[in-house]
């Protein structure tokens, strides 16, 4: 481990975090039309970090959506490439009256700095530009070559970065890839990920009469859609959890048994993670599996958000024509996405309520994602991690997504490292998002010696 | 029946007309914090138009929430009083872009004015006014005592005037109650009203986790509050929209076969309701039971609207912690509400799911009201509309609800004349509400000839 690079990012700690705040000041939220403006500073934004860090070949990207900022350095001959992604757009930040301080002016508490962006993603992708510069600074040079994809869409779907990756796979083509967009099992433990579940986004719209009826007058004959899209959405799983879509668990592979008791060992603790990250009475999910088997390793279906009617203070009686509902299924892997869309379109069309219409649009998918844990680069990095962190590296899984990984590996033959820094407790897409500050600098370093330790 | 006040009606008609206007420009929404000082314009409008009618003893009378009108002319000894009852608040416009003309803007089309509080029930309770300023503008006097006592919120629950009436017995002591907020069971076909559901309004609220989580993270473990209180409030009632909650149809008195018969010879088209006014694929409802003795004899549950999670464009993915929905139910003759509310509470805590915290909350409930159409000024009532209108009263009931007729009865020991002069397709509630102007000159013109009936 390179003492100089370190010893550059203590040195360097108070204008590495004025930076970053800087990025999480501007509210590039990708899904709403109003911060398109916001998008295209935080794409400048990061294509400016690029220039000062001395990369290369700088480019800002335009795509249907929201622009790529594309960045390389390929000056190092005979060594291996390693392709660097992560994302710029974060997530809305609602409810904005649950935020201690405002969502987008980042303020340091307790050795976190909370703003919406700063775990996912900005914090963790700034990291690999800082180690850039952090190597250039101290050797002059870089110990390998590096291409940094940097997309505007991870949270919306990420289409245009997809399409980027399949019609640019010569322009991309690396050893691996590196994506810090996940988090350390528990405070101080290097941590690998090698396992992503997919994600199938939908919205249903339910309609019932013609227009909002008044409930005296027509209670009782006509239909109701709010109530129709619930009937519907209550019957996709039973009180278990267990998702009705026929065929949902027909292709589900497994975790392998060693996996799963790899797991069993890692510091989990179920009534703390109640208590401490859920805050319900108590955890939900399908019977005889374990809580990390049912977050990592089983199909979800969850509905985010719901609306219809009269939502106001106070009352209206009336019997509301439309209502729609965001829904999501996390796939894991051995499933086909397609496959489940048309079931589950058939599966709404068949227990739509009588007198109710009702559509469904899908918004994304993307199927899960395996990593081996025994490649070359996944071992440099896991020994990265232990020389920085002083101890030994565990594989895990997510349960989220991160559909890019899917791409690099269809498209461009990789693997992906998923080598994140967050924490469990840091809120990502919730109010009062975090990023522990002790975790940046360290992960600063540890990109810059997996770097020098790849390059070797 | 008088000419002279037909007379007067017909000569007046712009003025009556520019009048109404500015009722109806008055944004009036009572469950809408922010239109309190409409609310108040509205009051003082109603006052001013007493003034001019010649009602004395004009009062303005504050309350908890919004102030009553009374004004009442009581130099007829020997004849016999009535006490007029209307309210000038209105339910909110929402959505606002269904409206063809702004719903406080009235506009003409097609022989009807459009706008919110049109037929409910300024409109209406506007006649009243307008028939006494007739009878006195012919007459230099009036035929009988009368008493009025208009509110400011009958669309929350109208608690103010409940407890005014409860209070103020002797002030308010008359042999009948006048209320026109109703409407004739077809165009051109005198109607009475001799019965009305009554309405018991709840919010329920569903809390699961602590804060919004990711879905990804936490999908498959920790419970969904949006997806609990969908999946307790399909449990209210059964595909067939028979309600679920015990004891719900124990105590419902049937129709007599009598009444039953005569519904059955109504000029009601099914076929025609369906497409013209409530616009789904089919209608719905218990099996078993004719359209109007669904809506009119058995009780019902709807939710008027539902909130939680995300619901702008594009894609969030959270788990919500939090949902809400606005759910009524309708009561029929015999069913004690306070029994009703009892057992609803009980089921929703029987019925929430595992993980899921629910409170329900009761905004307002009243019982159900029927009148007996033998009454004397019931049958002087159905006289005047048939001498008006040239056809033969029917009698009919409502699914909807006015509990002050309730109130009438409780403290006040009086039935209440239900002659309203809507139509089926007014759109009460909904977007582009409207009242059809020949009724509102008819209905003053019957209203002038009740009064004169009805004194001598």
């Amino acid at each position: 481990m390179s003492q100089a690079t370190n010893s550059f990012v203590e040195s360097n700690q108070d204008r590495l975090l004025e930076e970053l705040k800087q990025f999480l000041r501007i509210p590039s939220v990708s899904t709403l039309p109003e911060h398109a403006g916001d998008i295209r500073r935080a794409a400048e934004f990061v294509a400016s970090s690029f220039k000062t860090a001395g990369l290369e070949n700088i480019e800002i990207i335009p795509t249907a959506k929201h622009p790529l900022v594309y960045a390389d350095w390929l000056h190092a001959p005979g060594k291996p490439t390693v392709l660097c992604y992560g994302h710029y757009d974060v997530q809305p930040p609602d409810p904005l009256n649950e935020w201690i301080s405002p969502p987008f002016e980042p303020t340091l508490r307790d050795g976190n700095i909370y703003a919406r962006g700063s775990a996912d993603d900005k914090g963790q992708m700034y990291m690999h530009i800082k180690a850039v510069e952090a190597l250039r600074a101290v050797n002059g040079t870089l110990p390998l070559n590096l291409k940094f994809l940097i997309e505007g869409e991870e949270e919306v779907g990420g289409e245009s970065v997809a399409k980027y990756v399949a019609e640019n796979a010569v322009k991309l083509k690396a050893d691996v890839a590196l994506v810090s967009d996940t988090e350390l099992f528990a405070e101080g433990l290097p941590t690998l990920c090698v396992g992503l579940r997919g994600l199938i986004y939908t919205e249903i719209e339910a309609r019932g009469p013609s227009r909002d009826l008044h409930s005296g007058m027509y209670g009782g004959a006509a239909p109701n859609a709010v109530f129709g899209l619930v009937e519907l959405l209550a019957k996709l799983k039973d009180s278990n959890g267990v998702i009705q879509v026929p065929g949902m668990y027909d292709d589900v592979a497994p975790p392998d048994p060693a996996e799963k008791k790899s797991w069993s060992a890692l510091p989990f603790d179920e009534k703390e993670f109640l208590q401490n990250e859920v805050g319900s009475s108590r955890l939900t999910g399908e019977p005889g599996y374990g809580v990390l088997e049912r977050v990592w390793a089983r199909p979800t279906l969850e509905v985010h958000g719901i609306a219809g009617g009269f939502t106001g203070a106070g009352a209206k009686t009336v019997i509301p024509a439309r209502a729609t509902a965001k829904v999501s299924m996390r796939m894991v892997p051995n499933q086909d996405p397609e496959k489940i869309i048309a079931s589950y379109k058939a599966f709404i069309q068949e227990h739509t309520p009588a007198g109710i219409e009702t559509e469904v649009r899908i918004l994304s998918y993307g199927r899960a994602i395996s990593v081996n844990p025994n490649h070359h680069a996944i071992e440099v990095a896991a020994k990265a991690l232990r020389d920085v962190m002083n101890k030994e590296t565990v594989f895990i899984r997510s349960g989220g997504s991160i559909p890019i990984v899917g791409d690099f590996a269809k498209h461009l033959g990789i693997p992906t490292i998923l080598m994140g820094f967050g924490l469990p407790d840091d809120g990502l897409h919730s109010p009062n998002e975090k990023y522990k500050l002790a975790n940046y600098y360290a992960g600063i370093m540890t990109i810059a010696h997996f770097f020098e330790q790849y390059g070797q």
